[in-house]
């Protein structure tokens, strides 16, 4: 196979294959998607496929308009919602989708997940934003394509930039997280999962728990994050 | 071993055998059956095998009668619950049964899975029944062949089908499931323990989340299940 | 090495090694024992010794007066309670001992555990007992034996028999299982630990969840225990 | 390599790994050090390396002034709390730093963690306190030194002793823990996490649950640390 998306296949393989390792996943329900900026093209994960049998060669390259570009298999039914986070947010390589545990149960709950400390404040300032349930005009519409319309809603609602923010719950739903590449976006999708195991459990041990204090907030996010960042090498 | 029965045999020791890899039982709390609809027998775990020394020519032949055709070995104690939905439901190719811990506390707590998200609605469009705790009648008469008993009438009472919801609890007992063969059965007990964890999750979240809009469960089950479906390949 | 106490060395390592296999312990936190009635000794792991060290050899052989008959190391620091128990209870093959996450919980708690399901009433038909925090008296004393008299006032209290109820929660402590052998000690641990977990939640759920009806806690026990029982082969 | 500390980067890498290997870190959300006293030095592991890669010879060797003696590597974004702790408090030998789910769940609920049972009095006798939130004036100035400030006014406020407490948790943020070697702040942090979980369960099944009693406080604790110990070899 001679694909002259080979790399960017891979890329894609070795992200749904972590989500799985990082225990992100059962069975099929999770796609993560890398794309290519100059051809303006993303590889995604093929549709139910399980992981044990999943190899690059299954990854679908499709277009920003949904048109599959390369790749003998039906491509994941939540492809539309990556096209138009694609084609709307300039910025990002990758996006990833999971049905976690406990970020599915934030997403049920239909609530944000509060920053209570630092292992949130080391990836993000906000509260993690959970977009209300689709609203019934847009379910009846083209569903998938309508979730992308969702998510930059919410954000926009929010006043809340995708570059900074780089995860939203869709209400009732489940998780989405992004980044510059496929692996920071599972690597996104799991912290996520991490913290609203965290912030469930400090809701249950302290219903009273406050935000963290907004000096803290901005000290953490800048020692990673700022001018003058100082974690990492 | 030259049995007309070893096809049969093997699809249900994999099947067990997946029990145990998927986390669903320790010990020997479950047991899974597969049906061959054309001899009119299935095939089903020994009572009480470790799953570390089960060998598939330990599985045990039965009729709906509950007749041991073919087999050195007791069949399962729960046998007689299988033999009765084979007889009864004549669509269904396999069943298991598991004590899988979240599936139990939702049985223990006496109440239906209320239907908060996606993740329940691309399997079923209903809350997960669980059947009131048996009558003491039935209790004292043939146990298990009224266990079967107890499942019709809970789904005769709460108007279901029993080829759209392929899932119950026992009340104080613990989770069946079926579906087209062995292997779907043991995948529908997976994604029921799936739902069980996170529909309480939400509840300690959020003791107010208001069940999926039925807007929403439409348009995920018909994704998967309608005459227009577009999941998988 | 020609010990008389080879095989009962081996039997009380096996079953020490099976406590961490089955996520019972961390680190030290756990001991088992194994008897052998007809030279009036028992063999128990040695203190604080780790199980990735641990050898058959390193089995320590101790009377029911707590005398050392073989073995170069010291003997787990719960000794005397199993001495106790032996002594006392003369039906008895062996002993384990855990902090495992649930049992403890409840331990802590202070609270019996409710027989809400048949997983518990398939192994027995009473809640599992807690006995009170120690009374100061006997800490004063001889704390471990002390223990094994706790262990049997509770029993006495509420009229318990050791032989239907294998198990038992030491108040702010953790728990103490037995059986006829050393891996049944430990299977009751492991029961123990997965029916205080599904407790735990089934509370969560529903905090005016109904103990088991005396039918079904009458009809699952005698399915596994009963004159005509026909659970495993 | 012929580092004279080429000893003490090995057991500041294997603790390191231990870490890992007990689940109390995802991705680089954790350190440990190892200090060197004869020379003045500790040993840490870089910031943001996963442990995947991560090898002996990357550690760094830091002095307690913060000035890097050896390592080609940036340190841990932490090591200034740990070279404060070195400094001040003469007679530990390693700190670790975790991300551990429960023990920052109780840090986030800024709540000590009460003294349930004898698995938390087996190693220390107080409530494992929670250091408030950092002061703001902290905040603006040197962070991480100002974590180790917030320590000790925490340890001097609770009149505690950090030979017999070797835990803290840092409000908002997480814990620390320490011992005579870094195996040892390992332990501890492991410990922790533990009896967090413990104490998070058992006041979900009784919210008035007591603390322990003080005699029993007493005896577990001198059971293992007292002048007549009698746990371990």
């Amino acid at each position: 196979m001679s694909s002259k998306y080979k790399l960017l296949k891979e890329e894609c393989y070795e992200a749904n294959m972590q989500l799985n390792a990082l225990n992100l996943v059962v069975y099929t329900f999770g796609n993560v998607s890398a794309v290519d900026r100059e051809n303006g093209v993303f590889a995604i994960k093929p549709s139910g496929v399980a992981y044990e049998v999943l190899k690059p060669e299954d990854i679908v390259i499709v277009d920003f308009d949904n048109n599959i570009i390369e790749g003998a298999m039906r491509p994941s039914s939540d492809t539309k919602t990556h096209a138009y986070l694609y084609k709307n947010w300039a910025e990002i390589g990758g996006i990833a989708h999971t049905h976690a545990t406990y970020s599915v149960a934030w997403a049920q709950s239909q609530l944000d997940i509060p920053i209570f400390g630092t292992t949130h404040a080391d990836h993000l300032t906000a509260d993690i934003p959970c977009a209300p349930p689709m609203r019934d005009d847009l379910i009846e519409g083209n569903y998938e394509h309508n979730t992308g319309i969702q998510i930059l809603e919410c954000f926009k609602d929010k006043q809340l930039s995708y570059k900074e923010v780089e995860m939203i719950l869709i209400g009732n739903h489940g998780p989405f997280a992004w980044g510059k590449n496929a692996a920071k976006a599972v690597y996104n999708s799991k912290v996520l999962e991490v913290v609203a195991e965290m912030a469930y459990l400090t809701r249950q041990i302290n219903p009273n728990a406050p935000r963290l204090k907004d000096s803290l907030i901005k000290k953490h996010y800048e020692r990673k994050h700022g001018a003058n960042s100082y974690y990492g090498q």
